[in-house]
């Protein structure tokens, strides 16, 4: 497969999404898309030795330094990002210095936050390895770090340059990795194109036994959908909110949880669910999203009995409009809408409290 | 005197900057202002006791939270940030919530940062209560704090929806900082206007004498010509360079200083000298500069013996393009470029650097 590009279309703010198989190691030369002589490649322990040494051979000709972060959700705070700006300083790095980003969405968020704050802003380049990162996280300039308070909390919007997924990085992706991706993609055909969906009913056991042509489609659908809702709400001011489908409970599980517990797209997985049964979709629909969920090796219900702390966690959620949740619920697959407006009678009753 | 508006042209990022007597104590109503139903007003604890009941007067009928930073800007720092996101987190602050700097340029450059962080970005109102901040700091969308390595490293470009000037907060300014004021105004002559460089040559008795009708005018004038520079060069990259007149050599002097000794305003003082002797302005025009600066009761040049430590320190300068230094420099009065070509053993001289 030559690699195929997606573009993201935000005026002079605009990008391109390269995806394909064999682009680093040297398939895909870099160094063209680096704005000044030199970059700081920001990765982790566990994204490092495995693909390093390749994106290296991408970038020659280019001064760069690098800086590996302990792997970890609980490790996306303001202190990692401070020292990512450390290392800028110390190397002398200037307005024409570009960030790349090489890992999962973790790494991402907090090397793109770090882009975003350093002299108010430098390029950045997102080197995506896991699903989840290639079809979300690296897309929409969306950066930040948590707070103890809620997820996310601190950060920019700050589109990247350039987003360059190989594929052939999921093939060193973990098992359970991989389904949580899988909750996003499934989330694109919930939201947007139910054809899609109907794709992934047929193509679930491919995509989990990594068939390279399933996740290239899966992955490359994804972002087109995610590149057209954000080219037309780059801030999240309206419809770019329907990405969040199934995040308002997720991250309220996850919050629940303490970070790290259960995996970002898990939560995601077992919200959709909860956000399906919340909204107004009929049951067959809501069946097959739950099914399909399901068929991912994906949560459909959150941990037993965390209802009443659920429901609280809810209220730090980041979608809180004048204090009142929005969520994001289905019409019908493929169909996607925004609203304040719910019963709280049935909220409690998906929250599995006694109202 | 009636208030006065100058508009910042910025699309839909316009917005106003009003400046008049008696606007704080209730005189204007900025509730109005305020995006949803809960503010925070950042402030510090020199300022506080001044000024915050009177700007409580203006906002009246809205949720208010506050926050007391430390005085200085040995504070300017992520930690200090850190402590308005906690805060803002602790009282539920939601997307709709509304940053309001109160004080100085080292307050409204820390909360518009945390402003610019807040949910990847919070509306912001500047009420800046030093003379240095009416002029210059508060308008144009630089926000950020100091990093070990060079003074604002860290930050945002993030605009505000509202600038309120009460002229009356001058009238508590210490000497010295209505002084380093008055060393950006001189600025705005040199670079962009003669005949205001002019006025103030004949004008600055008053100003030192707190002349409410002239410190009016310098403020005007000053926000005017900001105004248009930033509105025409948003981010910098061009143009807007030119606002740094005398700060590659003063931010130079503040670092080998160490933030704090000397006022920002003194530093660039004598860096605007240093820039025109650097600069191929006529003896006579050079002459004018160091005197206005002298009869502001500014420096006029570096403290003695640090030229070498200055040399090194401007390595680290923001202005810093491809590791080779920028500057601005006078044409004539009232005329400013940029350039990166110099001489170096001009600067040695300059800098009283043996070459």
């Amino acid at each position: 497969m030559s690699p195929r590009t997606i573009t993201v279309e935000l005026g002079d703010r605009s990008y391109p999404i390269v995806i394909g198989s064999g682009l680093l190691g040297g398939g895909f030369d870099l160094s063209k898309h680096v704005a000044g002589n030199d970059c700081l490649i920001v990765s982790n322990e566990t994204v490092a030795p495995l693909y390093l040494d390749k994106l290296l051979a991408c970038v020659s000709g280019i001064s760069v330094e690098t800086i590996s972060l302990p792997d970890g959700e609980q490790f996306k705070t303001l202190d990692t990002v401070q020292s990512i700006l450390d290392k800028l300083v110390e190397s002398g790095a200037n307005r024409d210095t570009t960030i790349i980003a090489l890992g999962g969405g973790v790494v991402g968020d907090i090397a793109g936050f770090a882009a975003a704050c350093y002299m108010r802003g430098v390029a950045f380049i997102q080197v995506p390895t896991t699903l989840l990162a290639q079809v979300d996280s690296s897309v929409g300039g969306k950066t930040g770090v948590n707070h103890p308070g809620g997820k996310n909390l601190v950060g920019a919007f700050h589109q990247p340059k350039l987003v360059l997924v190989d594929t052939d990085t999921l093939n060193t992706l973990p098992e359970r990795e991989l389904r949580a991706g899988i909750a996003e993609v499934i989330k694109y055909g919930a939201i947007a194109d139910a054809d899609f969906f109907a794709w992934l009913e047929d193509s679930m056991a491919k995509l989990l036994a990594k068939d390279a042509v399933a996740l290239a489609h899966a992955v490359q659908r994804s972002c087109e959908i995610k590149a057209g809702v954000v080219a037309e709400d780059e801030r999240e001011t309206g419809r770019r909110a329907i990405l969040n489908f199934g995040h308002t409970f997720g991250h309220a599980i996850e919050r629940c949880q303490g970070y790290g517990d259960w995996l970002h797209g898990e939560a995601v997985a077992a919200g959709m669910v909860m956000a399906a049964e919340f909204g107004e979709l009929e049951d067959s629909q809501r069946e097959r999203l739950s099914n399909l969920v399901e068929a991912a090796g994906l949560p459909v219900s959150p941990p037993a009995s965390i209802g009443a702390a659920l429901r609280e966690a809810m209220g730090m959620d980041k979608k809180v409009l004048q204090k009142q949740l929005r969520f994001v619920l289905l019409r019908k697959l493929g169909d996607a809408f925004v609203t304040s407006e719910y019963d709280e009678s049935r909220l409690a009753r998906v929250l599995g409290v006694n109202d």
